[in-house]
């Protein structure tokens, strides 16, 4: 089969002579031939994402593991350099941190997005995993997104580009939310649902939540809002699907968002798990995404 | 002087009997009487936060060594269970971590917010202590931002509530600004201005930049928007200015924006210093801000 690369959306990348991927501290010092970066990165199919460094290390030890790759290899962090973002790399997979929000997931996105291109990877698939609040969902809950939804509960990312709104789609790739959705397969005692993602700002005010610093409205004002969520598809709250899989789809990258949901927002607004519930949860996204590596992208492991 | 505690603009913090503020792992058991809250936090006079752990662990030895205070004790990351930001308290200071972006910060600014509430706090005062691209002004040039425009220059910060758009003002408090720009007297070979601030989405296609994995414009559109910019008074791009003088104006809490510039963004994208280079601007804005606190908070220093 032909290989597909990622072209990117961006003519001036190939005027550049050489593109120094500030955040992650990776140097491409010949983009007309990028030999060393095609040795060390060309052989990634999966980008995996997630909020936190430790979390992205814990995925990174899993994977090792699981996928069967040697386990007495000291896992190195790319990126420490950069003192931003943390990058592991396992066999065929990255793991990344992109920190809360999407535009300190922008900035990493970015520089992997151009990463895989520079490197040549075939096909790769951008996989976060990540928390959420839930909606309408028990708390343990693994919501795979359809549609991503900003906080004005419209299926689209805004951006300011130039001073100019930009609207673009924010819609991941259906086959890899199918494949994810049917590759967890074994035995479990929580829910796996193909729902929408609603992406929001900010984890207070942007979320409808009482509990910030400033809260202009009553708990009927949010639950009316909650409801209305529920009612076009969101079964989670998160603070990324929108621009990810708005800016994966704009330059032709497969990409999917796998979340936990660590409480019903119907219920209420603080997160009462204790420690080893919410490791417990966290790592539900890490099981279905390493069946998937190990079944679409390792099949002969 | 009577006491000016922030009250913040939050009526449901009034009916909770306890508070988890999340992200940063301070636990106020018991809302009606935090004593052991006000006891560690109270004498807090400024907030300073700064986008990496390093940095502001950094400020914080810093800050100890500049305000004569025990520098043998060591710094302990009292956010660290929170797995996300880092606090350091050095006397009446928190120097506090925020990550890249309006949506990060957010996060972490609701709960610090909250904790000098509860902790009663003086009157007192947050400071971002940033990096920025700077716009028409030479690399190393400081900015005391005067008022934030956001990606559309407009002079506002725009937050989705409940699905409802929600303009607030971005004006940072300008005794504040004006007593940085006063204090920094000492002898320099660098420029301090007060002026406007960009505060962007998206460090590449929000800043208009023409190294993202995605852009569809010019150079020539690229520049004659940094001249728009720049007709505005906005003397450097940064990610977090609307936010975060739009929230703290809306609670009542003073605060401040003081950013060295990497690069003049009219003459190019990549940041180009070397580490050294780097550290050197990196640590302006501790000197003036360091400045401020001596003569403000510890006059007796």
């Amino acid at each position: 089969m032909a290989k597909r690369y990622p072209n990117l959306k961006n003519p001036h990348l190939k005027t550049n002579k050489s593109d120094f991927l500030y955040h992650i501290n990776v140097n491409v010092a010949d983009t007309d031939n990028p030999t060393e970066i095609r040795e060390k990165f060309g052989d990634v199919k999966v980008v995996c994402m997630g909020g936190t460094k430790n979390r992205m290390l814990a995925l990174a030890k899993y994977l090792r593991t699981l996928l069967g790759l040697d386990d007495k290899q000291e896992l190195v962090d790319i990126a420490e350099a950069g003192n931003r973002y943390a990058i592991y790399k396992v066999g065929p997979v990255l793991c990344c941190s992109h920190g809360v929000g999407m535009s300190t997931m922008s900035v990493v996105l970015h520089e992997l997005l151009k990463l895989v291109h520079y490197a040549q990877c075939d096909d790769p698939v951008f996989i976060r995993l990540g928390t959420s609040g839930g909606v309408g969902v028990a708390p343990g809950t693994v919501v795979v997104t359809k549609e991503a939804y900003n906080g004005y509960l419209r299926n689209e990312h805004e951006i300011a580009i130039l001073g100019k709104k930009v609207l673009r789609p924010a819609i991941f790739d259906e086959q890899v939310a199918k494949d994810l959705m049917t590759c967890s397969s074994y035995q479990r005692d929580y829910e796996i649902v193909w729902g929408n993602t609603m992406a929001a700002e900010c984890f207070y005010e942007g979320q409808g939540r009482l509990d910030g610093a400033s809260c202009d409205y009553t708990e009927a004002d949010k639950m009316a809002f909650l409801q209305r969520a529920f009612e076009k598809g969101i079964r989670n709250i998160e603070m990324e699907a929108t621009m990810f899989s708005a800016l994966t789809r704009h330059v032709g990258v497969k990409a999917a968002d796998v979340c936990v949901t660590l409480l019903n927002r119907l219920n209420g607004d603080q997160v009462l798990l204790t420690k080893e519930q919410k490791e417990d949860f966290e790592h539900r996204p890490f099981t279905i995404v390493g069946e998937y590596i190990k079944k679409a992208v390792m099949p002969s492991k």
